[in-house]
């Protein structure tokens, strides 16, 4: 950490007398103040900086406004990148640009499709290419519409029923789960591989109810699969409003044909960029703790909740870190992972180096769900750690953080996985989640500032109590 | 409870089983099979329940939007009643209709301000007229800014340097809280009583500081008061991002004056009306749980997070019971208070009917904090009935309930105080509720579906588990 940033004056009361009579230019090397305070109230002050002084809310701000989404390939990607590597040198941080190459696909011109039924009904419905999906013929083509709930259906409709038409499938997220991610989990098999399921009787088309709870005009993009053995066909999401109308159409014994228009296509793989910056730690500067998420996002919205809270509240707790005048006894790495959405390829890289390297990650922590407030975490890895870390409950308690589970963590850090050490998931409420996930939706407006500082607060406070602790 | 619902077929596993070969249309008077569940099995069931099957959020949705915002006294308000009545009705409960006497302000024209600094600079800015506040002149005037953060401040200023200008009360709200509450409860006492202090000093109005912990051109209505020794002089509340503008520019070292009209005007008090349903308890019908918000809103937004969502969870709680073929052991009533915002009328003459009457409330419990994802409960009153409950939340905890708690309940239930009941504020999480309390984004659309039904859900479980052990 080479900035001198310094200590904060602190307004409030009690902890302004335990601090009364320090000096307040201290440098972050090494505070003398904050290692004479109990952990309780470094607790206590790491979330008094997030709600006052963090910069987590203008980061995002500026990344979602000025450079929009940025899939991985794209211009705005590239941009992020820059953006994310100045911020970082701007703390005074020694910025690693890891180089990786990356699927490269675009959207094209907006998706075009309507329905017609054989009662009259014709009305335009709102879809999105999935990510990686081939386009339509360039002038659209119109078809017949076959629903399904389940691809296991496909086969006893046998071929005769599928051939030529548009496989809908139409499985609504189960709302009964109180945990939302829980039910993405059931559904999501039909947005990745419905196409290769539906081309394998001979679907001209696959279309997927967006992976949403809500009943709303927004599509929800997302990536999906081609198999080699099985002719590709064009993939797209609609809007569960746009689903219901067909499903209640197709139940009333309507025949539905619907027309569509893609004009998506894949280029070759295009170079980028994880983005990483460390802090050494001062005692045991071999033993890293990662934080991250991920840069890309997918090219509707702004990636706001998916993922730029993420990256931003992972750099933000180094920034709460220099404000706070911390010096951490081990060394503390940010990774903003690039390629999450459709590849994963940064996340892969970021490991094979880490392996080449010999690196020893003891505990990563990654923030992939959202910039809503906090719950807890969910951790993975050796028991012994893992039962370690969740008897820290009672010290995150007054915070709001009630939910230390065993669970799995994220899917950046999910290779970074040793025998001997913790990934860490950031679970912040999950009921807006999907609301936003992969969508237009997807905005900074949709983020509130309270509950991405508390969510980054949460995140500073158990990487604190790992690097006091150790593991 | 007149209505015989039948029992909806489970659709999931484990429950399915448990209900398999029992009567699916068992009447709601005392249905067998419920009482066959165990205390799990039937939390497990309020919560699916609530997720898939509960009619809280159209009910919500029909009163934002048909009806609107419905202050005391207004033709809204009174629709409002009459839409409350039909809808218990709908469910087979008799209504009764407490009729209670309540203020009745009306805001008049859209207010209009606008600022002049000495530097040229020159804008309009958004206020909102304090419910109960007088008019300005009908023209309009013109003063010269005065601003304080405290009104301690202006004893120290002296009447000179006050007379005949504009106190602005710039308090913001302190970000450090987590619980947003604790520091609304800190800064109130400005909108409240601003006007009398500024008044003793000789001012013409008092601006106060919108109480929103955003910066953002929203103004935030509330209530005021005024003293019969003091001059009444105008009082409203501008937004954050204007006191921000006008602050700045005061504390540059200009001269700044505000231009003001508003035309809001109390009139002599409208008849109104509290509305009541209840279920007879089966073995207690003395002891009566009470469950309730208050109908009444500002008269901006749709007053939807406050009472709206309060009111609607609280006789979903009742189609709940419904749904579920629960029939209570004790008698639970659903009270829609009136005039909670500007009168506290509905709750007093509730109170009083109570005592006449002599009523047994054992339990009274408030939905008066937003329709966001829940987080708890806040109880007071007997020592021992409140440590009984509050060792109950280990029950909730899969359900995301953490903060069984020590603490103030609501508004309108804490007439009904006695020595030996208990009153239970229902907490959800607070980050947003500030964002748009009293004002013109208190809409239907802030409102999340599943947020609503699980705070729904965790209030018909806690009233479940009271009705159960009893207190």
């Amino acid at each position: 950490m080479d900035a001198t940033p310094t200590y904060k004056a602190v307004r409030s009361g009690a902890l302004a007398l335990i601090l009364s009579g320090m000096a307040l230019a201290a440098s972050a090397q090494d505070n003398p103040e904050v290692k004479s305070l109990g952990e309780n109230e470094v607790l206590d002050e790491i979330y008094r900086l997030a709600l006052t002084e963090s910069s987590v809310y203008p980061w995002l701000e500026d990344m979602c406004l000025d450079i929009g989404p940025r899939l991985s390939g794209s211009p705005q990607a590239a941009e992020a990148v820059d953006y994310s590597a100045q911020l970082m040198e701007s703390l005074g941080l020694k910025v690693i640009k890891q180089p990786v190459m990356v699927p490269h696909w675009e959207r094209g011109e907006k998706e075009l499709a309507f329905f017609k039924a054989s009662n009259g009904e014709k009305a335009e419905v709102n879809i999105l290419a999935l990510g990686g999906s081939i386009a339509t013929e360039p002038e659209g083509f119109m078809a017949e519409v076959v629903e399904v709930e389940h691809w296991e259906e496909l086969e006893a409709m046998g071929r005769e029923a599928i051939e030529g038409k548009i496989v809908f499938f139409n499985e609504p997220m189960n709302p009964e789960n109180i945990y939302t991610f829980h039910s993405y989990g059931h559904c999501v098999r039909h947005r990745w591989g419905g196409a290769v399921e539906a081309a394998k009787y001979g679907a001209k088309g696959a279309i997927v109810r967006s992976l949403n709870l809500r009943i709303d005009p927004h599509p929800h993009t997302g990536s999906m699969t081609y198999e080699n053995a099985v002719d590709s066909i064009p993939a797209a999401a609609i809007s569960t409003r746009d689903a219901e109308i067909i499903s209640a159409l197709l139940k009333s014994g309507e025949r539905v044909e619907l027309f569509w228009k893609q004009s998506c296509q894949s280029f070759p793989d295009a170079p980028s960029h994880n983005v990483v910056a460390e802090v050494k730690g001062s005692e045991f500067p071999d033993e890293i703790i990662l934080i991250g998420g991920h840069l890309d996002s997918w090219d509707v919205g702004h990636g706001a909740h998916d993922d730029g809270a993420g990256v931003m509240q992972s750099l933000a707790v180094l920034e709460l870190f220099q404000k706070l005048g911390y010096q951490p006894k081990r060394t503390i790495r940010v990774v903003f992972f690039m390629n999450e959405e459709n590849g994963l390829r940064g996340a892969l890289e970021y490991a094979r180096l880490s392996e080449a390297q010999g690196l020893n990650h003891i505990a990563c922590l990654e923030s992939d769900r959202g910039g809503f407030t906090p719950r807890g975490f969910h951790v993975e890895g050796n028991e012994a750690l893992v039962k370690k870390i969740l008897s820290w409950e009672y010290l995150l308690d007054k915070y709001g953080i009630h939910q230390l589970e065993e669970g799995g963590s994220g899917a950046d850090i999910r290779p970074l996985k040793t025998e001997d050490n913790v990934l860490i998931g950031f679970v912040p409420d999950s009921q807006r989640y999907f609301d936003h996930h992969h969508s237009p939706t997807d905005t900074f407006d949709a983020v509130n500032k309270r509950e991405l500082e508390l969510g980054m607060a949460s995140m500073a406070a158990l990487v604190y109590l790992i690097d006091q602790r150790g593991l």
